[in-house]
């Protein structure tokens, strides 16, 4: 199953990183947008993350600590380089930004649905979708937080849909979590793990269906345990981060893994569990902890400051 | 308040490290053993630990991977490497072994409890110990998984007993996690701070009591996340691992770690949680798992295999 034709759906941050980084790996992407304000907001990401990908290979000629993994091999010469700045161009003066489902859907191979994390919006966008789709289009969520088995009834496909899950910042973070439901059909699995490798993706294959995928299900009760013992006045920010950097040779300790997530995603997700309501319980007090931060502005490396400041 | 005179309960595999490290940053060092038998257990222990160093610190003047944080200063000097393995051999020859509570506990400014993890061995040790202590002494436990309020009054001096928790092969990993009990006098808690600096450790401040101390606290929800994608069946051991560093630029992910704890101590671990008992949960088919590994003697890293070969 050869994957060509691709349709992005979303421009957010990580609807536009998915589909440049498809198009710079040679695939002919449409960007399937809800409306023309979508497609005015989702240019100037585009517009953006060509800069960011032309940068990236220029320092990486004279730079190592320049490198992404999802935009060359380590070992890359400068002319290498230079063509690759010229694939940038040539991905960004490629994209297809289409409001049609029509347009969208006709000849693809594989659809990202890369829509906010909205089940309702998703089954909307599913549900319209599969009208229009060749019956032997895969579809793909990104979907950090809901597992394929809810959606697959929606798509007219449940056998080829399944989830490939990103991280933020592909290029250089281009992991891809592969990650079937009960009924997903191995062979559309191994094409898109194919996919993946494809487009300059580390693919990490999961067996079952899991909340959280492989990362997070290590990561949510790791960091939540750092959160905890900040929020129960146990030792101090520094301190924590130190321990762990010690004793497992880690680069960075949690606080600044959190810093990085954003301290706004780490709320929404400490607020999934009921327990976060009640200020009594150690739930409450990361809840009120991490609010008391992000009413100050302090919301991680993007905001110039979370628990660290960056400016 | 000045630390010179130290003694360390029990030779087994922490109390031999602690008391060949304080020997060896020049603090006089009683080891205090329960019987002529430990005695002879103890001995080759220190032979053991003698050779460790001395090899270490003349690797450390051609090799920079042999560096070892709790021998030298990183920029030492072979004529410094030197001096300091004459300090090796000084505390090899300085250790005193006995099993008198009298004669250790006579001018002890420090004790160090490094007995066997069981809560009665440690009382009737601290209550015994009492009788002979000078008023000024300060002890501390290097208990994993107790607490020093369980112990303080069995001490004769609450106030100056505190937990210092060393991590094995002080020698390299050279992080002490200080924990008082809500009785501990802050003198006495900055005093064992200073000491850990003085023996070359990296001392880690907790301002309160907590199960586990910092690493522990983070360590153990995040492995047992890892074991639990394993034993479900989600992903195998490389890719939980590689998802890990991957994401996090770890050098090493929670199955590395795990055999370096070694699988025995990661199952009494989960034993310790009553779900593990039920084979239906979560915890009971970890539980399994690691057991099968175990059965086989799969114990980890010393063992020569665990998740992975060593040999
Ligand atoms: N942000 C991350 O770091 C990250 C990482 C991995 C996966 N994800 C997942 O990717 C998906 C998108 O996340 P994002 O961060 O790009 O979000 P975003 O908010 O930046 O973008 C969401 C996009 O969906 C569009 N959209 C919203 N409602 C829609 C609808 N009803 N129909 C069509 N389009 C609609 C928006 O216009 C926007 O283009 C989510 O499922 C999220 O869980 C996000
Ligand atoms: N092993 C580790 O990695 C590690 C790390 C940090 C802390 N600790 C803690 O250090 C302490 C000792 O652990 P270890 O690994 O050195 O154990 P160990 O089993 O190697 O040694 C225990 C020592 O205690 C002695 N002992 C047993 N019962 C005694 C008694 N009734 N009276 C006097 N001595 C007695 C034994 O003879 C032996 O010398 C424990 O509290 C443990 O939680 C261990």
């Amino acid at each position: 199953m050869d994957i060509r034709n691709v349709v992005v759906a979303g421009g957010g941050v990580l609807g536009s990183q998915i589909a440049f980084q498809s198009a710079y790996k040679g695939c002919n992407v449409k960007v399937w947008l809800r409306s023309e304000g979508s497609i005015d907001r989702a240019k100037p990401k585009f517009e953006r993350l060509k800069g960011i990908y032309l940068n990236t290979l220029e320092a990486m000629k004279t730079n190592p600590a320049a490198y992404c993994r999802g935009l060359a091999p380590k070992d890359a010469t400068p002319e290498q380089l230079d063509a690759l700045k010229a694939q940038v161009e040539a991905a960004y003066e490629g994209l297809t930004l289409t409001t049609s489902y029509e347009e969208a859907a006709a000849d693809a191979d594989l659809v990202i649905e890369c829509i906010a994390e909205d089940p309702k919006q998703k089954v909307a966008f599913y549900t319209e979708l599969a009208k229009h789709l060749p019956e032997r289009t895969i579809v793909v969520t990104n979907s950090s937080t809901m597992l394929p088995s809810a959606f697959a009834q929606y798509t007219g496909r449940p056998e080829k849909y399944l989830a490939l899950h990103f991280a933020n910042e592909i290029w250089r973070n281009n992991t891809a979590e592969v990650m079937g439901h009960a009924g997903t059909d191995p062979a559309a699995y191994d094409a898109v793990v194919a996919f993946a490798e494809q487009i300059g993706m580390i693919p990490l294959k999961l067996h079952k269906e899991q909340p959280g995928y492989i990362l997070n299900s290590m990561l949510v009760p790791f960091l939540s345990a750092a959160e905890a013992l900040l929020a129960n006045e146990v030792a101090d920010v520094e301190t924590i981060d130190r321990t762990w950097q010690l004793a497992t040779g880690a680069p960075i300790g949690p606080f600044r893994i959190l810093d990085v997530v954003g301290l706004t995603t780490a709320y929404n997700i400490g607020m999934l569990d009921p327990r976060a309501a009640d200020p009594a319980t150690v739930q409450g007090k990361v809840a009120a902890m991490l609010k008391r931060y992000i009413d100050e502005g302090k919301t991680g490396v993007n905001a110039g400051e979370g628990f660290y400041k960056y400016r």
